[in-house]
């Protein structure tokens, strides 16, 4: 039983969602439709502060669980069977789906994240995406089944499904690795524009590609991730890096999903970003939540409490949590959220009761 | 010969210094006199991308060089011998200076700083600052005799002091190393926060000690960095951090010497950044410069080029250092700079290019 399905929601336009009571109340909330308590799901919910996720990992790596439908759909099960979040989302990562254009993406143990082919020169960005990448185009069809597994588990509880931005995926494609400014990426994009807007467009094509067949798998929202958006300057980041995620926007609008934009460290240009059109724009906690939400104006708001709150004793987390809440108002369309993911020394029963919490929360009334 | 000598310079005053045009145009501009050029320095303007500063690191620790007068000297006037800069600052680093309230502070080659005795607890905090540190008194003291040492061999060209934010300190006071989110800190500064003002107490005390002092020893002008501060959501840095940034200034106002307050990721408010009282507020390049000196209002402002964009051909950064230029307008009282530290990989030709172009800009007559 799928709640959501055969609806359709365009671009910044709720009219297409029933207003029903039947609709999960993440769904209301992305239209900005009225709901009975403020939805709550956290970014990396499925993760190391959890128990049973540790027991999966210590009999496979983090890519044998990406590539198995199985494991992806166990681990993306977990919180959604310990906490009663309002969401579920995908147990995957931003970086496998770029092996379908010919990046060869493996994670060291303590290590992060490396590309063992990076891009750096114009024959690197010819090359993407052209000659047959041996096999990888399989590297995100094991999340594509993952999200039909998962969905036919979880019924009407809505799944989201997620992307790297076209920024955030160039930064690791030219970098390499993790890295603390990524110059070498931001090297690249200064030093030869006309290079950096065609790798940007081959990883543009990408995304959409990858977030669309996720919709088609069943994913019932589809989250834009763009982590790294903030090391650029405003210029920068107007000219080199938002036009990019929009235009995923615009051709996701004829998916009927809602798509959440969210990008870190963007506090000081938020009027630009929710020009992408996303249903959602998510913010990260380096923005006071009320002021975010006048600027970002009509459109629903997904955030952001400090994931380091999550550390501590409770009382300490509840009035933040309160502080977040009493931030947004009890304005349609809030999704409570953290504003970056869970650290993993969370203690599992500080979500428990951060969820119940954000549940239990009514706005006063004016 | 010290053209400043017995100048003085109230908080945010700037009747104090004679305009002469005698006076270095870094001091003119942090005093909003109008200047003949733009002043310029760059953060980290000594280190790792100068062939010079390698070889002395290829025989002495870093911290051996801090230690040492002679050497934190030499190492000081590098870039004043190899570039035009329009200002030196002394060779120090943040961290030492904990010596002096009992914190032990090792650089672990690369690994980055170290404290070796982290404050956790109530009784690691009662116990800063109090019983002889055994000698540590003498953790600053080499950096007070490198600043006379530099102030004899530069004459009239100012000399900056620097130290860091009550806030960064704490930051790697608690977690006991460089981190990306420094969550034991916060978590201690959430959790217990009554504890966290006892620490930010005895920090901005020390703080303000190190600064006078280094003032007195001759440093022309003082630089606090607040490295950590876009960590915090914009309510708790106006809680937990900003208020002992500003009493910091507010304790260094009689000292004479014009003050710069820079902190990292706080573009989103600069408004209140401002009322710390800094005669010159530096800005990282995550803000336009024109609309940061729009929301700054009446104050100097220092920044705020990319350092990657250092990193490749000259062409480029000119155009980039020309739009820094440009957004500033030729407003009296903009510094140069770099929105943070020069990056390792920088060509030292393209400092030397950046430093002459920055110094033949004139702005365009309305």
């Amino acid at each position: 039983m799928r709640a959501m399905d055969g609806t359709k929601m365009g671009e910044n336009n709720t009219s297409d969602l029933p207003d029903t009571a039947e609709a999960p109340r993440f769904l209301r909330a992305c239209a900005k439709l009225p709901v009975d308590r403020t939805p709550i799901w956290l970014m990396r919910q499925a993760g190391r502060y959890m128990r049973e996720y540790q027991e999966v990992r210590r009999r496979y790596s983090l890519l044998d669980i990406i590539h198995s439908p199985e494991l992806s759909c166990q681990v993306t099960l977990q919180p959604v069977d310990a906490f009663a979040v309002d969401a579920a989302i995908i147990f995957a990562d931003i970086l496998p789906p770029l092996e379908s254009i010919g990046l060869r993406v493996a994670f060291q143990a303590g290590e992060g994240p490396v590309i063992e082919n990076p891009v750096r020169t114009e024959e690197d960005v010819r090359a993407l995406g052209g000659a047959d990448p041996g096999g990888a185009a399989d590297s995100y069809a094991s999340t594509l089944e993952a999200i039909k597994l998962a969905k036919r588990e979880i019924g009407s509880l809505p799944l989201i499904g997620f992307g790297g931005a076209p920024f955030t995926l160039a930064c690791y494609s030219v970098q390499g690795s993790g890295s603390k400014d990524f110059a070498l990426a931001k090297r690249l994009m200064m030093g030869r524009p006309e290079l950096w807007h065609e790798l940007m467009g081959k990883l543009t094509s990408l995304v959409i590609r990858y977030l669309r067949a996720q919709a088609e798998a069943g994913a019932d929202a589809l989250q834009l991730f763009d982590t790294w958006a903030g090391l650029l300057s405003p210029s920068d980041y107007r000219t080199f890096a938002f036009p990019y995620a929009r235009r995923v926007v615009e051709a996701l609008a004829d998916a009927g999903k809602p798509l959440i934009y969210f990008s870190v460290g963007t506090g000081c240009v938020l009027e630009e970003v929710v020009t992408c059109g996303a249903n959602v724009i998510g913010v990260d906690w380096r923005v006071d939540l009320a002021e975010a939400c006048r600027r970002l104006g009509d459109v629903a708001v997904q955030g952001n409490l400090d994931p380091v709150a999550l550390l501590g004793d409770w009382p300490a987390t509840r009035k933040r949590a309160a502080e977040v809440l009493e931030a947004a108002g009890g304005r349609p369309g809030h999704i409570f959220n953290l504003g970056h993911g869970v650290l993993q020394d969370t203690p599992p029963d500080n979500v428990r009761r951060l969820v119940e919490f954000v549940h239990e929360w009514v706005p006063e009334q004016p």
